[in-house]
């Protein structure tokens, strides 16, 4: 196995070429990951291509039938619909075990973006606040000056001091390569607390990437999981309030 | 010494060919381990070839004669007997130090599995649940569904929920690296602590792996080593209670 | 992208050549970092070179407008001005992820000091004594024993027993990187507490580097970082106190 | 800088051969260093080779005139003497910063070995036990039995059982490297408390070496060494008592 490996699954790959490259892998909160499954999950998605790595970790996953397989990236393409643009969608298992391995990765999907004909990259995370967040803001990063207007017009915040830090892994570094290979883009970082997987962060995100690409997709899957976890995290609060009360009741 | 060195031991592989491969290195509770060292005991087994490799930790073991040796795996074969099939046992001293390690040797051990015909690869190992387990379950993770049935008849439980992570070393990548070369096999994990070294899971693994393939071993020196290990867990038991019990006496 | 990557920004390296070359990349107190900003900062500096690496971390920046960048360390031609020397200046974002890296990438500053016929080398940084401290000495490490009694001149301290552990990173090895390549230089490390970006100590750093180079900037801009330093290091002593005394108030 | 990089002192190798290679580099106690550097010291030893390595720790460290050098290992010729027979110390800084620099770089010293002509190696370092040994016994592990009876004669230890774990790094890798190349030996490991610099432990295993080898070297200055140790040992001793029974002084 080579340290990067790319296996194809469609013979033909000019017909499932696309102006834009969507990239959700885990990172804080699983935010891009949400995203990018959710593109998967309700598009018309065609698997066109499989990422293996001796960088991934050497931890073989269980499918739904406990069959075993390698961990993977994927690349998706989702056809056009109505009046929506077609694009690829870079989902997957997991980012490199080492600091190099980011940089050799982040290359290897960005050359495969180049022969899918990708103009435009948009990556997809979490930037981790520490708290809970109600109204979670839309954090971008650029390829350029030039997406200043319509990335900002499209509701997310462009902010030269946040993400502090700047952003790690492949949502920043396909930006980056793909500069170097004439590709445009951003970055999109839904606030999260960085504790929990955040639906709620990734519904922040999609909303973004909808007013700035025409796509639209139905997000009622998406929508419960929120909801799932907004309940969740309100029944905690509520354990955790009435618990205190209980230890002070000893007082009245 | 190259990244991984094989060693052959015997001049002439064909005569020492199986379709069976059985591993069993180092792991949680080293229950795999157990079983494949046991196999090597019992048996009639010829040590075939050795691996060493830079990816293993840079510790010198003594043998019996505190005689220094490399840190090695070792490939042994276990002629037919009876009514029972040959076949191959992977066993050794320690998997790698890194991520890129695990891929690149369980490469190198399925090549060897090649060279020797292996048909089936059977991986053998612990689930970690964090407490102690009566009657352990054994996990198995499939190369594919066609071995669902048997699999399941010898008594081993599948589930896509576990284990929890998927499969992490040789366990996992000796089954997905086999499939690429057109090898079958299962993973099969017994449930265990995790915090000793657990001879009890190692039997429940031998039990199943023993349905599967027609082989069978004495097992009186693995038996006596639960019972052991029953014994000083259960010795342990009573100290601590004892010791509570002391610890509350003021109060009678 | 290659190991470590050398993009030049001038067609004409022969007219940005100098004798010195001045290293200040991040390190204890950000001390070195802070002087070679500052003389980038204030100096006519061109940027003539600029090093990419997959050994620095994959964590991209983000510019003032938002815009990602790679990790990069950047070297600068400033040129003569009245009586003072042309110097070349290395400043930047990172070091080295991995112990190796510290060595490749220390090797290829010293190739690119060549090119631009680089004679002497000053590394700078900060020496962390784990307390704050009044009146920070400069610790001098040379190249050889010839630069002993400039260096002494110049006010730095050289003492066989300090930095204690030796100097990690590249501010030693440009020294011993730079020797096998003929070049002559020393390392100056600030006394700081290793807790704070330290201007202060940085002061300190520039003072020796100015008497022993004919260099001569204007430090408005670092005396007000020190001076903030020190108003905010005296503010929060000021609240510890007062919460000292408030705490034993109940006493009187 | 390749990651090996070995540099001939000496233009005459054939003049600087000797059966015996001692190896002394810097481990638990800093036992082996210790011995191999007082070999060095008293000997009338003439240095025949640097070695530098990226595989050692990025640190330069400082001669006596506060110039820096990159951290190394050095082999050292000493001649014959009396009726005492000339050998080769491996002293230095430092070992590997990873798993596969310690194999790469004891194959690389074998080599060195390999050109010097020896043919017995003799790897000396410390077991730390956790506690303070008053007469630390010497541990040997073997090349091969062959060399049972005269380490046992020489006052050494072997027991299959310690150290537990086998040896870590180049006092065990240099002996089955060493075997590869037709070279016999023996490791032998000092017992030490492992929290101390321990020449105690040093003196032990310098004894054993001197029996088994015919060497024989003033010990003054190593015996200063321990005595110098055992006197602040107890002097911290006496301060711990000392101040348990002032903290108790209240009770009389």
């Amino acid at each position: 196995m080579e340290p990067v490996n790319v296996r194809w699954y469609v013979e033909d790959v000019s017909s499932h070429c696309a102006d834009i490259a969507i990239e959700g892998l885990p990172g804080v909160g699983h935010v891009g990951k949400l995203v990018a499954d959710h593109l998967v999950n309700v598009g018309n998605a065609v698997k066109i291509a499989e990422i293996t790595s001796t960088y991934f970790p050497p931890q073989m996953y269980l499918t739904n039938d406990a069959v075993l397989r390698f961990p993977r990236n994927e690349v998706f393409f989702v056809p056009a619909k109505d009046s929506q643009p077609s694009y690829i969608v870079l989902a997957g298992d997991c980012q490199s075990t080492s600091p190099e391995g980011h940089y050799v990765l982040a290359e290897a999907y960005v050359k495969i973006f180049e022969l899918l004909g990708v103009k435009k990259i948009y990556t997809l995370g979490g930037y981790g606040v520490g708290h809970m967040v109600d109204k979670p803001r839309v954090l971008a990063a650029l390829s350029s000056t030039d997406l200043k207007d319509e990335v900002v017009a499209s509701g997310a915040v462009l902010n030269k001091e946040e993400p502090v830090g700047g952003i790690i892994g492949a949502a920043g570094l396909l930006i980056t390569f793909g500069r170097l290979a004439k590709m445009s883009g951003a970055a999109f970082l839904g606030e999260t607390s960085g504790y929990l997987v955040d639906p709620v962060a990734s519904k922040a995100v999609l909303d973004v990437l909808e007013k700035l690409t025409g796509i639209s997709v139905d997000k009622t899957s998406l929508n419960e999981l929120a909801e799932q976890m907004l309940t969740e995290v309100s029944a905690i609060a509520s354990s955790i309030q009435n618990k205190n009360a209980e230890d002070l009741s000893y007082i009245g």
